[in-house]
């Protein structure tokens, strides 16, 4: 049976919205939201749109119309009744009231800010300005929208059969990438897709067949609406926007040099346990490593974002032995460009030396290459990063130099200052 | 929204069907049915089931009840009214009224006989008897509920997910064989395979997925209910058990001879240009090309279904050129055990010089080797055949001598009378 009243609402669609909740966003975007909302709250900032796979022209497969309308409807949300409650009642890591009463009333209220989008030649320019706790959370739905916008304008020319039969390519790829992770002993990788994902209902998919195939070897999703419906685990810790929005505030060198740091300081004096995971690869690991303070490596884990992860966790490990700790009993979490192969590899390699542990991101939720023809589906390397605070532009290095961001000038302060020579190149594939 | 409704009334199901209409069958049943009814209406014929992949233990994987609640509800169901509108208004290869209405008022008021269904050992002895214009038509009902049930039996044990997954693999399979059929030129191919299904759906969608990778090299099935439910021909002339049951009602060798040739005499009668298609191999090609009249070789065609099809093929075109007929006016039919190698193979050997089609069944409609464990969902060679005719047995040698059926002494008998030696035994797989 047709349920008619289904059928006609479906008709009255303005628009198909791509981002239908608030929390339809990555964990630790809330949780470093809460940071900041305590600790730099009036910080002005702009995040900005950076497509680095520049071979891709947004803007000719993008309709504007159709941008505004997902970027408008994004402007309408506001935090419902079961998604506050789920926030102030969830157990995050076994610990209760992980968002406090003032940041939730905060969120409650929360609307987030105008956006500024300009089509410059066959791309988008994307900006988002104004304070820093409301305009960081434009990052993983703007993505999340483009992406898939990007993804709907391939499908729109197949026919209801072809992309019965595309889901069904996509499905027996995903599933026999899960069973060559099932033999895996100890096995522990979380979603970390929102950003990149080919759209929502299939990340949502993509969850439940890591949830099905992996059971307790994968215990959430980065996703708090996902984590929400299908009861999992929210997963995430802090990114890059910390260290640099902090670094760009600094007044000297000093403060500069010293940035990295306080932001973590700030952290350790707001959680505990899986909370504490160190980003050290913001400027430079190894010099952010050698540099740190003796409290920095009791904390939990190290999260391996760039450069040779092979090499990163023998860094880590290193340092670790060097300050007395058992690496044994930290955590190394690998998120960076993971796909079946490597995190096979970097299971058999460090199980037993450290705790591991994976955030899979772009090639679980969005692997649709060689599907469609002129693998017109095939994820690529969009970002949305803080690119100014209070007026002044920040800085990125990590620690491959394909993933440097920043005026030039500033690079070379920031390299100085912290120390980095030479860096190995590798290609950012997603 | 669910709707409550459909959820409820799933609930009251006591049984989900597996053939839910009469033409959910081959059109060459109905068309060999009417020719029956016309010539033969008081045989008498048992048709049994017969397993010939006795490795599969029937009779422990299906339970009992379930099939007799099958066969029970296939007794309860009467020819539609619009089912009934479909035959007697369409047109079959371009001919209106293909099924008279004597024929039609007949087949409105049929209820299929009684089934005699006993387990010996771990296999079912499953007969039917009576007239054989009644009696002809359990035979693809009664397999499409056994592989059906026997497919159930497995898939219960499956989760969702898995269930989700294991379609998928299915489809994405059917359709990467689609896309190899694709640049064939010329190609003109039918879906033969109602009797040895997956399942009724499963069917549906090979037919659809053909239709859709295939355009018009895909005229259309043998299966009545989906031709019809999908606007497709539906395509079929004849099949083994004519000559088989002609030569048991045979008094003498020399009418047994005959007998071949008086089926056909009948059919020459009945209907013309795509019917005319002759299946020579029921008692060895070799012999009954040699003696068939030559009235015979104007037949549009012929339909090679067991030995080596290249011989057979290469046979056929012989034959016609001896008879002063061009081959290349002339339709040669493939239908045995058919996958897209062979398919690919005899276009190429064959088109130019003869017209090309392809009849394909079970590897079409039923081929998920290798999708689950232990490949409990392989299709096996399971046939429904006439094996007695007014009391006496039916015979069939064919061209392959694993497919020869009947008591030793007649077949001893029918290779003496129709000239059959030594044979190549071609391993049957489906």
């Amino acid at each position: 049976m047709v349920d008619i009243a289904t059928r006609v609402h479906n008709h009255k669609w303005k628009i198909d919205p791509i981002v239908r909740s608030l929390i339809d966003t990555d964990f630790y975007k809330l949780l470093m939201c809460q940071s900041v909302f305590r600790n730099k709250p009036d910080t002005t900032v702009t995040f900005s749109l950076i497509n680095r796979t520049t071979r891709i022209p947004l803007a000719s497969l993008i309709d504007e119309g159709e941008l505004r309308e997902q970027l408008d409807h994004i402007r309408t949300l506001r935090l419902r009744r079961g998604e506050s409650t789920w926030m102030r009642g969830n157990t995050f890591y076994g610990k209760r009231q992980m968002f406090r009463p003032d940041f939730m009333d905060w969120f409650e209220n929360l609307q987030l800010p105008p956006y500024h989008l300009d089509r410059i030649g066959d791309q988008y320019e994307l900006t988002f300005e104004g304070k820093w706790p409301e305009v960081m959370l434009w990052e993983i739905p703007a993505l999340a929208v483009l992406m898939e916008l990007r993804g709907r304008a391939v499908l729109r020319h197949m026919g209801r059969f072809e992309l019965q039969v595309l889901y069904a390519r996509a499905m027996t790829k995903l599933w026999e990438k899960i069973e060559r992770l099932q033999p895996l002993d100890g096995l522990r990788i979380a979603d970390f897709g929102t950003r990149r994902r080919h759209s929502f209902l299939w990340q949502d998919w993509a969850v439940q067949a890591m949830s099905e195939g992996l059971g307790s070897a994968f215990p959430g999703t980065s996703n708090c609406l996902i984590a929400k419906n299908r009861d999992l685990e929210a997963i995430g810790t802090n990114a890059h926007e910390l260290p640099m929005v902090y670094a760009a505030l600094a007044d000297s060198d000093d403060t500069l040099a010293r940035a990295p740091y306080d932001v973590l300081s700030d952290w350790h004096e707001e959680h505990d346990g899986n909370l504490r995971i160190i980003l050290p690869d913001t400027y430079g690991t190894a010099g952010f490593l050698s540099r740190a303070p003796d409290w920095l490596a009791g904390w939990t884990g190290m999260r391996i974002d760039s450069g040779d992860p092979e090499a990163g966790a023998e860094t880590a490990i290193r340092w670790w032995q060097e300050r007395g700790e058992d690496p044994r009993e930290k955590l190394l979490i690998f998120s960076d460009g993971l796909d079946v192969d490597k995190i096979v590899a970097l299971h058999h390699r460090f199980s037993g030396r450290v705790r591991v542990s994976f955030g899979w991101g772009t090639l679980l939720t969005n692997d649709f290459r060689g599907l469609v023809e002129g693998d017109a589906l095939a994820p690529f390397s969009l970002v949305c990063k803080a690119v100014a605070a209070n007026g002044r532009p920040t800085v990125k290095l990590s620690d491959n130099p394909e993933k440097a961001m920043g005026p030039e000038a500033e690079i070379a302060r920031y390299k100085r200052v912290f120390g980095v020579g030479e860096q190995e190149r590798v290609e950012v594939v997603v």
